[in-house]
């Protein structure tokens, strides 16, 4: 139990976090001494007394008494038993005949309110053996979040939430169950991280009163409950796990992210931001930690834009307009015709039209056009041209606006300043594929030396498998979860004043972003 | 809770086992402050902030989150909680508006093989409120043990005797729900006190191997689960103990015994038996525990005998011989024309033959009969006369042997004699009407002085009500458990060799029975 292990999800070659294997389910081989009249312990009592030394008080469900005298006597007492941390209360889970020590997994989940992801880990190495992704079902019923709290009000809606989540998870785990060859019941514990609506559809929890003033969940900290409880189609005595949340709107899925990152180990201050639908921004050290979240917009995600479209094939992921000849370069996912922009590729328009003089700082196209062509007609999938409109750029600029105010006023907030951020890192699959540059050139990043930003990739799946292999990080991820102070942005007039104030591209105060400065400079965008 | 509480159930004015109340489940009247947006916890973990001094790692069940949140609010923020301990893992179990803390009722059992008794408990004062007796329902498929293990080999005759005594506990519920004015969701904790192969039952366990050499039970200690895993008509999360079993013979009801006679807090030597359709016996004091067992047999219960019959309405319970005119003085059970004849009527019958004269001391009549008339026909319920017989008196002797072989084989094996026994303990509904001078008489009981024995009456029931109302309780009983050795008295050889040695009445060596000696020598039935 000694392997080390270090950061799995995060593509970066940089290592984060180093954790000791400890996972939250574990497997014992035990040869006991078969009874006779003079050694007549009882079964249950006998297997028991083999692990007492591990573990203090361990408890034997009822419904696998049974299993116990069958199997110690079908393996001629030589079982495996798999036991379990219930919030530090072990449970046996389960007994198998002989050595089955090695085939030891476990299931790391993100739990997004658009995708879920399911990776296999290995408990014994802490290594992932592979991932599946779907769509959550929950789709169905709203893409947003709010229409699904709003049927969740009723203990039906609540039901159908927490079927079709539960279906997206039952497909994750028969597909990778399929592919690597092994039995639902070999997973023995599974973990998520999902922010705290999810988390109480998922557990079938009332999320009514997470967007009613003053915003209070069922519960931060859910701790443990049986996989079976929701449905989950692996051991159905196996630990459920969900990353404890900070609040209505900084839930596990950050917590997860702090985890993953390592800033809460490091004395040097550092910015986490996570922008999806939602916001959420945690600044801190390993001293203290400071949220705060908001509708970041769904701008980003390509709902709303003139000719947006999901991160899916066909979209224009990356843009680029020649400043001397005003022409377009793009690329598209998977190389299809252009049928649409996600939303990188709405950040790099947005970069890319200031760079070139198209728009001024404020957002205005110089000239009489109200849109930006980036994909011809004659180019594109849906045969009419693809573009990039007054309408989207205001969108943007107000969620860049907001992102980048809540950092200013979170920092003011604790006293600090931009230049004393150590490491910025930019969590999730959109800060994964964002253009450093353009989310920088526009404002939405703040513009710090390029080798202290860090993209974490999935963090919060990654925040799962480092709770499900190592107790250290499950106890970390709750202090975390208690040590967070959260800040209600809407409700600071600070935040609303600087909100106002930062409408400009990258910001009011260009001296906040040299690097950028220094291009418009270049390009005589700018008087001196 | 420094409710000071003693022994409620055992009949005696003495006080055998005095304890501090600290019950299974607890109550606790909380009131919180409402949350705001700068007080936002979560309601579950509000109401544990509130409860974590004083318990650790308070585990709320999933299907209560949402409870939580609906009574806080509906009550104004001013709730009650139960909590309930799980062998040290302490869960809550409901939540009810205002202050509910002075309704709190738990069930202590006494589940016999043929009667099951249950004392409904206040568990702030640790009294009984009042009892209910049903007959154990399993009997439909098998008065004896041995069947009913037999049926339970496969999982549906496991279902249908558990069912049958799960139905039999709920009627007592039931009972003592309406005639007390409680929900049945009040009742808050259920401990029982019954054999092993009666846990195992009740508990769907599988209790084949209890008959099968080495004897092994599937579990001794199975520890508290919630009561709606076999689906016991109280709170379904309440907590279910089972008193702890020493093996297959000497199971939790003995336990319970031990408990709540208080022998294993005394440096002085006591014997505890009880003897039913088994007979169990303790040797031992606060330093070691001895126990056996064996098949007592049916003859002490009237099932066997010629006119034996159950100690219901028509028994004969009392018999007294003139030893003078040879007229006979009986008593029936409520009064009743006699219909037969009860444990504690046969063994008045055998002594009074002793003491009249009628058979000598190895149970054989002096003169030629072969029977005799307890109650004529003339009188009798029947019609008939209704006969104490040879075989009866053969049976009778038998049983009396292996108590009394067991009680000396069990006391040389640990180095003791008759006469170092300080207390005398008898349990259970035949020690509690069984006429003592009688026993003595025929050799069943010791012959002590009368003052150091104690009749216990159902001290399986007093036992699981002590393990109810406090921890310390259930600590001690664990321990005696563990603690106690078993004696396997079939195996030995020694048991054999006095079995046979002790075949006269009371004892071959008359020395052990100076009060018996005495009464015989003045009647004249002794030579000096």
């Amino acid at each position: 139990m000694s392997v080390k292990n270090s950061n799995e999800i995060i593509l970066q070659n940089r290592v984060l976090v180093d954790v000791t294997i400890n996972p939250m389910s574990r497997k014992h081989y035990i040869e006991l001494d078969p009874p006779s009249l003079l050694n007549n312990h009882a079964d249950v009592d006998r297997l028991m007394a083999a692990l007492i030394d591990r573990y203090h008080n361990l408890k034997v469900p009822l419904d696998l008494m049974n299993k116990v005298g069958e199997v110690l006597r079908q393996a001629a007492w030589r079982v495996t038993v798999t036991v379990a941390d219930f919030g530090g209360n072990w449970q046996m889970i389960d007994i198998e005949p002989g050595d089955k020590t090695e085939r030891h997994f476990g299931l790391a989940v993100d739990l997004g309110t658009t995708t879920v992801v399911g990776y296999l880990v290995d408990l014994t190495s802490g290594k992932i053996l592979g991932s599946a992704a779907e769509y959550n079902e929950q789709v169905r019923y709203g893409e947003d979040i709010l229409t699904r709290i709003y049927l969740a009000g009723t203990p039906e809606g609540r039901k159908q939430l927490q079927d079709a989540v539960v279906n997206t998870l039952n497909n994750i785990i028969n597909r990778l169950v399929r592919e690597f060859k092994i039995k639902n019941l070999e997973i023995s514990a599974v973990t998520v991280g999902a922010n705290t609506t999810m988390v109480h559809l998922l557990l079938g929890l009332d999320p009514s009163r997470i967007c009613m003033e003053p915003y209070i969940p069922v519960v931060n900290l859910p701790g443990c409950v049986n996989a079976s409880e929701p449905g989950l189609a692996v051991n159905p005595k196996a630990p459920l796990y969900c990353l404890p949340g900070v609040g209505s709107y900084v839930g596990g899925d950050i917590t997860g992210g702090i985890l993953a990152s390592g800033m809460y180990q490091k004395p040097e201050l550092a910015v986490f931001i996570d922008i999806g639908t939602n916001g959420e921004m945690v600044l801190g050290n390993s001293e203290w930690l400071a949220a705060c979240a908001g509708a970041a917009g769904p701008a980003l995600e390509g709902g709303v834009a003139h000719d947006g479209m999901r991160a899916e094939p066909g979209a224009v992921y990356q843009v680029r307009i020649d400043a001397e000849t005003g022409k377009v370069v793009y690329r598209t996912i998977g190389g299809q015709k252009a049928a649409g922009i996600c939303g990188s590729g709405l950040i790099d328009c947005l970069a890319e039209l200031l760079l070139a003089g198209i728009i001024d700082r404020a957002g205005k196209f110089r000239d009489t056009e109200k849109e930006f062509v980036v994909v011809p007609a004659s180019e594109s999938a849906t045969g009419k041209d693809i573009t990039f409109t007054q309408t989207d750029i205001d969108n943007i600029m107000r969620t860049k606006s907001a992102v980048n105010t809540a950092l200013e006023v979170l920092l003011e907030s604790v006293g600090c300043q931009l230049a004393d951020i150590e490491t910025f890192y930019a969590a999730g699959a959109f800060g994964q594929y964002l253009d450093l540059e353009s989310a920088i050139t526009i404002g939405l990043y703040p513009d710090l030396p390029r080798e202290r930003m860090i993209r974490l990739g999935n963090s919060s799946g990654e925040g799962a498998r480092l709770v499900l292999i190592s107790d250290d990080s499950r106890r970390e991820a709750e202090k975390i979860a208690r040590s967070i102070t959260y800040f209600e942005l809407n409700a600071s007039e600070v935040f609303m004043n600087k909100f106002v104030g930062s409408k400009f591209l990258p910001h009011t105060n260009l001296d906040y972003y040299p690097t950028v400065k220094e291009k418009m400079l270049r390009r005589g965008l700018l008087r001196d």
